[in-house]
């Protein structure tokens, strides 16, 4: 199946979703405008965004199965797609206050429309709360379902710990380089964004499809969670690394928007890059200029990153982390056995990654 | 036990449960400014409040065991209230922000003290982690485990529910009366309130007791959790309407505070009362009146709730509703078996309620 035509399959399941999610809210005897409401939610903040997340629980399910997945077992799979899909749209929501933001995903942020405001706090937890209610519907009972939910937990809450580190790091109105480090910016990529964006989709994937917590091959026990999880952290602040970068050095017509993370004042990893290498007088020019709404500014600051050489640095980091990487799939035992770990997950991943450029 | 012992016992349980927090999150490795954050989310939104959602746990725990709780039957207990305390200040945090309120519980709205803002958002949800960790921590593997986690979830999402309507019922800034009625107040306060204050503390502590979904009691078939939750709501509507009620009617130093609902367009028991029954020129009144932030205004609106005689329909309402509570108590079948039922856990709510002054 070509993208275009797995994207329309996999937003076909949302439908389904949404009918089930709006039903349930109007079974509860909700007045009709909670009810409209609740829709408007769920259609503003949820099926827009790229599906990456969603969409690899699915493909993590079929690399595990080694074959198509029949109606059923994709509907299951989608369902924890979607709810990898939610989990974002209730942090994303939020997100956008607490950064102020104005637009995401070429819409409105949603508490800038008109008659939302705050009540969006309320509009992102009950996405969150329509997780669980999906999970307790369609996987009450199975074998897999603590395990579920206690992934879904697990990992909201490491996120919530990466957004609190971020948001006390790099507050945009009190820039202070001296909070910033590669290690800082490795915590928050890992918490914020790794976990619930690579790790998640494949666990949930390996839950439904019933990968045991140890297994052995030949001589060898395998433990798959954790093996995921030695190759999943790194991918995706991988991920992370490269955004930040194209951030700072893609063009706006390779990029698609106009990179803000200097204005910003992000703990992105090329301020921290830099700030690891730079001379007292270059350290000066970034005390000075980074973080501040005002281009000739943000030029200054991109001299900087010039001068240190970071599009050589991102080459190396990049060559590097590939091969690593490489090297930790290869690593991974593998066999014919229903409910083994396949390389497969973990080099179509990367292969997406590899070089990108938008 | 008296009353200050009590307490002092469950905020033992707390200074325990602090430090496992605190703890856990120091053990994933985040920064020293982190875990000193969550500490001060931790000490200044959950601890501080009347307590009596997360004691009733234990009270009622101690009810269906018939003696005293030991060490670690009253922790375990004490951790499923202070999970109700957890969901509560996750409620608050977030819904002060919501509100615009200026305090809570004699201090400073959290949002509003000095460097929070809307981090406080993030802080809410990690209030509400915390409650998924500790449960994990202290219940994994026990028989009632999922139950936990499905009520807990079940009524968050109720709760949100509750909050959706009463939002956009009673938005602050646009008063519109038409939009009230004593149907939706009901709904308002069965979802917002009666869920998760009164019906969650009774189901937990039942799930830990091992309270099954039906037993028999010699002829009768008992489904212990529907027969609590239909005595609990109303008893919960009942506690509501009696807050409302107070709001309008104590003096300032009965109630310890200033009643605000009517200048704050409160979708309230008492303008829902009086909007059923008013005239064309009192209710001409109340829409000219109602929501204004101005004493006079808000004068003009308690003369119409005197004139419909709104002090004399709240004690009709609460005789009746008192008798018809007790009446659902009565009907309870009661063994001394344990893992059954018993009426003295309603009538203990049903007591420390009945005729408050505050």
């Amino acid at each position: 199946m070509d993208k275009v035509a797995k994207r329309a399959k996999f937003e076909e399941a949302w439908s389904r979703i949404r009918v089930e999610l709006v039903d349930h809210v109007a079974s509860e005897g909700m007045p009709a405008e909670a009810i409209e409401w609740y829709g408007k939610n769920l259609d503003y903040n949820v099926p827009g965004g790229k599906l990456n997340r969603g969409m690899s629980v699915v493909d993590t399910a079929e690399i595990l199965k080694g074959a198509p997945l029949d109606d059923d077992e994709y509907y299951k799979a989608a369902i924890l797609g979607w709810g990898v899909e939610l989990l974002q749209a209730f942090f994303l929501v939020s997100d956008d206050i607490m950064d102020s933001s104005i637009t995401r995903r070429g819409q409105q942020c949603w508490y800038r429309t008109d008659g939302v405001g705050m009540i969006a706090i309320n509009d992102s937890f009950m996405l969150e709360g329509a997780i669980y209610y999906l999970l307790k519907k369609h996987f009450r009972g199975q074998a897999c379902y603590v395990d579920l939910l206690e992934l879904f937990h697990d990992i909201t809450y490491a996120t919530e710990m990466g957004q609190l580190i971020d948001l006390i790091t790099a507050p945009e109105d009190n820039v202070d380089l001296n909070k910033f480090s590669l290690e800082k910016h490795r915590l928050i990529v890992i918490y914020k964004t790794a976990y619930y964006s690579f790790y998640l989709p494949v666990a949930l994937a390996m839950h439904l499809s019933g990968v045991p917590a140890t297994y052995t091959i030949g001589e060898q026990t395998v433990e798959p969670y954790k093996a995921a999880l030695s190759i999943l952290l790194p991918l995706g602040e991988y991920f992370q690394i490269q955004d930040d970068f194209l951030d700072f050095s893609a063009s706006p017509e390779e990029l698609g928007k106009v990179g803000t993370d200097i204005v910003d004042n992000k703990c992105s990893w090329c301020i921290n890059t830099a700030l690891a290498v730079v001379t007292a007088k270059q350290r000066a020019v970034l005390d000075a200029n980074y973080g501040r709404k005002d281009a000739a500014a943000e030029e200054r600051v991109k001299q900087v990153f010039e001068a240190i050489g970071m599009k050589d640095r991102y080459a190396k980091y990049e060559a590097k982390v590939y091969g690593r990487l490489n090297q930790l799939i290869g690593e991974i035992p593998e066999s014919d056995e229903p409910g083994t770990l396949k390389r497969a997950i973990f080099t179509s991943f990367l292969e997406k990654i590899y070089k990108r450029k938008k």
